[in-house]
């Protein structure tokens, strides 16, 4: 294994466990109790795993390795707040959403070439590039985890 | 820069970014709200503050870059609940803390050669990591990345 092998699986392992983390604490969680908020007056849960969909199925053009599953995801759950609209989706096509976007999306950057981490990523130029060399797929899968563990810590407070 | 000092550096400013962010809420923080609940009855941020100060100044002897600032908050903060005894820290007390610690830590992870991250943690033995080479000093920083932010997410209730 090459070190940048090394670094790209230990990357990838760790969004792999976080993913994990949230589809073991989601099979713990009934769907009516997916309507409940993560603490008074804040998000549902329902909207923070549609939140976090929405985000991932973002990254698959974002990171140049498919296209979108999911766009219609965007109004309900990232560009208005929780309750704004009836995002119109029930708690089944809710999870077979996030299911099916996290499978398509890890099994394609499980696919990239250990050199292609070090790319830009399709929303900085090659001039910024230039100057800005951390703005890789490295940064983006390391950005997009963290974000997912800022929710997840939120939804595991309802347990 | 070689590929392996770029992911190194593109982890690193993961974690930078991560304490920073707690480090701008802190800051916007009062002394007296710090003992305000993330939930009803849930942690206080307090103690989440000690507990993330607690795992990051275990990180110093974990990757072999120092010696513990404060083993005085592993039992209030890591081995016990929140409200199990007096820490007998004041606001003041805890925040030097979180800062002294991260900064410490933060230096001596800057320090480190881009090829000591994929070398194994004090945790694993050597032969343990020759059939497991993800438990590496790489491995450790994004999980205690992404613990941190699980928690900064649960703070973040509180804002």
């Amino acid at each position: 294994m090459t070190p940048t092998e090394q670094t790209t699986l230990t990357a990838l392992q760790s969004w792999k466990q976080t993913i994990g983390r949230l589809d073991t604490m989601l099979a713990s969680i009934g769907d009516d109790d997916l309507s409940r908020e993560v603490a008074p007056g804040r998000n549902r849960i329902s909207y923070l795993v549609g939140h976090l969909t929405a985000v991932h199925d973002r990254m698959l053009p974002l990171l140049g390795v498919g296209e979108r599953l999911h766009p219609e995801l965007d109004a309900p759950y990232l560009d208005n707040p929780d309750r704004h609209s009836d995002p119109g989706q029930s708690a089944a096509d809710l999870r077979q959403a996030w299911s099916e976007v996290n499978g398509k999306l890890t099994a394609a950057l499980e696919a990239l070439r250990p050199e292609q981490w070090l790319e830009r990523h399709t929303a900085v130029s090659e001039e910024d590039f230039a100057k800005e060399p951390l703005r890789n797929r490295l940064a983006v899968l390391l950005s997009r985890t963290n974000h997912a563990s800022f929710h997840i810590g939120q939804i595991r407070l309802t347990q």
